[in-house]
């Protein structure tokens, strides 16, 4: 049996192409004490890697990203063969984990759930929706919300997360009248709208012609401006992290009506879901059930096959995808 | 005896001049029942009245503005003669004050208080440096703290009180090295730099190596931009939002550097003191025994003659004041 990595040849200048990458192929590691070897069965392709390929991933490294696997071999109690593990050894088909990192973890296997959900609803992506609309925006019964990349992996949990809490209206942005389309009718958005059709000022306001009260965002630019002009008073702006680190050449321009932030008595506040990981067990206990029932959709974009994880990458960086991205591996 | 009033003859472009304004004389208005003569000995000038020109205040109407006087003849129990009342009949020698009025209100006379400190210290002004710090950016024991136009009202309270909070550093900025001096010299802050000198991003840096922890604005532009390269994660912008009233004509530039807010977990928020008259009690129980022992200073620039309150104002626009700028009247 070999493994195959992904490898960085050369840094990409916007969008990556395939002559960035080199899949490698080699002897599977040998298991060494405190340590197991995963076959990869899932992995996340993620926002934030792009600026990674700019100065984090140093060229000819295989990339770290988020993954679950089965356990082959191993060569610790704590991690048993058989197991499913959640780890962060991605773009690769196998990974040597070691059973002392506390980013590893031992999953669970329940019923209704697949494998693939702690990548995306049960993951750092579905927390980034439970983080955003409770914990910084504070969502409350009756209000309007309003979601940029409403078809994403994010806010298509957001969506359904401020349903489940009540929100008044459901407003999302996405880049395709399919995916408007499909948040409406699969995921109970009350209105939505493609960001390409006329500006997103005007779309906004006609889709919420009383205002909105919160604004979960992940694109800034044009998005940001007509959700603080749309804002009531009071009203809040949940700011993923993720957006200031794959704005990599040039972010987009700050909004014009920014001291209506002063004016409206607004709140704008940043967060990054890397630091809410004790909410995790929270966020899982309040979903799972709701996945089971069918009252929540994982919404997945699965792309087969390791040798097309660049595809997939690009492909997210493209929008190509709805819900959450995703590689899997067949099993060997 | 008669009565002076400053009302409006025309529209002012950028700062307004004396051509602006007519001084009315006419006679004292007749007392009816309900009501009370108010002989006025404090008036208040304030950034937000330069909008109110623009478009709130009518052409050949006299202002109005918060003011400090003592009842002359009453028609109503609530108001007797000899009582000192807060009203916002300002901009003229006397003012007929509805004692329905909720705004109207019988001030103690205290010990150790002027009168002049119920339009600044213990005003609006006052309450707007201690709602930004404590209910807005919630300052902590030990932590840096940035405040621009530090020798305004605002300023020079918030300074203060940051210094009474515990704050680990206080910064200000402002327009002049005399006022710099001031606030090292005068009102305990740790650091202040005239932002005339160098570059706001280069001054900041250099009197805050290690960062700030909150930003307590009145500015926005440069000053904004720089806070929010120097905040440290988890950082807090108070916004004070007379800032957008009186950026008539362009509001400053939208910083550069404002994707750090999600980036560095920031938080940006807007208010508008007049939603926190509730905290005016507590706020006084504060400050009040510290303006007595002389641990709080009430800054104040007090320009003498009701013929000069448009001087005051426009001086109050162009930063002439330190403190609090108010316009005494000579009882009669």
């Amino acid at each position: 049996m070999t493994m195959a990595s992904m490898v960085l040849r050369s840094r990409p200048t916007g969008l990556p192409t395939p002559e960035n990458f080199d899949l490698v192929e080699g002897d599977l590691p040998r298991v060494v004490p405190g340590a197991a070897l995963v076959e990869n069965r899932y992995l996340s392709v993620d926002p934030y890697m792009r600026q990674l390929m700019d100065d984090g991933w140093a060229l000819g490294e295989p990339f770290e990203g988020r993954s679950v696997g089965r356990v082959l071999e191993s060569a610790d109690p704590r991690l048993a063969v058989g197991d499913v593990v959640f780890h962060r050894g991605g773009w690769r088909t196998h990974a040597l984990v070691d059973a002392n990192d506390p980013q590893v973890r031992v999953l669970p296997e329940m019923d209704g759930v697949s494998l693939s959900m702690h990548l995306g609803i049960l993951g750092g992506t579905g927390l980034t929706a439970y983080v955003g609309l409770v914990k910084i925006a504070r969502l409350e019964q009756g209000e309007t919300v309003f979601i940029s990349a409403a078809a994403g992996g994010v806010g298509t949990a957001a969506g359904q997360l401020a349903r489940m809490l009540g929100a008044g209206r459901v407003i999302g942005s996405t880049g395709s009248a399919a995916k408007a389309r499909y948040l409406v009718e699969e995921l109970g958005f009350d209105e939505a709208f493609n960001y390409r059709d006329a500006p997103v000022v005007d779309q906004l306001r006609a889709a919420a012609p009383d205002g909105i009260h919160v604004y979960l965002d992940n694109v800034g630019g044009d998005h940001l401006e007509a959700a603080i002009g749309s804002l009531v008073d009071h009203g809040r702006i949940a700011w993923c992290g993720a957006i200031a680190q794959y704005q990599t050449d040039s972010p987009p321009a700050a909004p014009r009506n920014l001291y209506d932030i002063a004016g409206k008595s607004l709140r704008l506040e940043g967060y990054l879901v890397r630091e809410y990981g004790y909410l995790q067990q929270e966020w899982t206990d309040l979903v799972v059930p709701r996945l089971r029932s069918g009252q929540f959709v994982a919404t997945e974009t699965i792309i087969e096959g390791f040798d097309h994880i660049v595809d997939a990458f690009v492909g997210l960086l493209r929008g190509d995808n709805v819900g959450k991205m995703i590689v899997s591996v067949e099993p060997s």
